[in-house]
């Protein structure tokens, strides 16, 4: 991996994805957009809603990586503990902030809140002293503090945060990918392939069985971030199926 | 949480599920069989096919958790580098699995396997010195090394080795849950949840809106290993609900 990258963590934040009630659906969606942006992620944790371990956590990986996001504990209820956590980890008090505030005494009088749903509902816009806001077109805002960037667990929320967060980014060249599949077993090319591999050091190649209409496969995928690269090493991954007598299938 | 519960640490290992290229299929699945004989999943972490980090991971959370289960990474190409990694994590040799080797072996004469495929397939047959199989219905078997289980990536595999294999853990009470859905605000019910969080310390409730046909709402989950005390939540959830004007709805 080249050394100009520009490196991410993706922290999913919340019980349900730990017991199995619910799949994660965020970090597939992170994963592309980020990379659109030249912003690599090296590592993701799903982690429960525990103080000791998000607080933790967020001090580990806010140092190794260069941008931390959250996904998870930004609502109104007492397991939404996130804001309160990366105050915690960056030593700030977690304050109110007007313009979230604002936003959500709007709603509150156009749907008749009582004070009781209003103050509960102004959970949302506390944030740590110094954080900015993360716009959304969906929900409440989230936030950023430092390299954490703070949004919703629910997937419509959380796209609208990043669509609007990427472009911000300072990215790297983004890492791009062709792959190629064929009918032909995994160990059948794995020799060739490791050899490629060793011709190719700066380009990542994977290969992943499949299994279609009863048919074992396999998919080649190189990725990289030079263009001209990748199509010559897409050449030669279709050189080796041909070589192995099969037909290589184009795959997006 | 209970101080008798049996904790485990799931690690995702591929850099296809880094990328956005696959979407992950195993957490879920091993944290609701997993819990199924008493072990919680309490961290699950999605890294890179890169050495240094699979072992330093290795090394941490076999540490921290009772139990680590590992997808991925366990075929015969260049990338498939868990059986080195957990050898290095635990400083013991690689070494041939005469078992898995004779299985290969039995496929390769009847597939008329070259020499060359063979010796690629082979590279399944690698465990570290020491290791225990974990057999399976479908492909090669996987492997424990201490307190780690290694397990296929493909989820299919995965599956029917953590079949098997869930049985034979020592786990604690399995956690158990009821679920009550209410088209109420998270806001709405937010004090009234904190105050029956307070009362019952045992149980943890957790708050997950939804939208359906249009209409938002909140399903609210209590967790815990006793089944009295989960009756007695999910009634005072119930009751919540009706003193909120709303009518609870049955969830599984």
């Amino acid at each position: 991996m080249s050394a100009e990258s520009v490196t991410a963590c993706v922290l999913l934040i919340g019980n349900e994805l730990l017991s199995g009630r619910t799949q994660d659906a965020n970090l597939a969606h992170l994963a592309t957009t980020l990379n659109e942006v030249g912003v690599s992620v090296r590592e993701a944790r799903v982690i429960p809603d525990v103080p000791e371990v998000i607080v933790s956590t967020l001090n580990e990986v806010r140092q190794r990586f260069d941008y931390v996001f959250t996904t998870g504990g930004i609502g109104p209820t007492h397991d939404d503990i996130t804001a309160e956590c990366v105050a915690q980890a960056f030593a700030v008090p977690l304050i109110m902030n007007e313009e979230i505030a604002e936003t959500i005494r709007g709603y509150a009088k156009v749907r008749g809140m009582s004070e009781a749903v209003l103050a509960a509902s102004l959970r949302m816009a506390r944030v740590p002293e110094g954080a900015c806001l993360l716009p959304t077109d969906v929900g409440a805002p989230g936030f950023a503090m430092g390299n954490v960037h703070v949004m919703a667990g629910i997937p419509a929320v959380m796209q609208s945060m990043i669509s609007k967060l990427a472009p911000t980014l300072a990215g790297a060249r983004p890492v791009r990918s062709r792959s190629v599949g064929a009918y032909l077993g995994e160990s059948t090319i794995a020799d060739a392939l490791t050899a490629l591999q060793n011709a190719f050091t700066d380009v990542d190649l994977g290969s992943y069985p499949f299994s279609e209409d009863g048919r074992y496969g396999t998919t080649l995928v190189a990725r990289g971030t030079d263009e001209a690269r990748l199509e010559a090493v897409a050449a030669a991954l279709r050189t080796l199926i041909i070589d192995h007598g099969a037909e290589p299938l184009e795959r997006s």
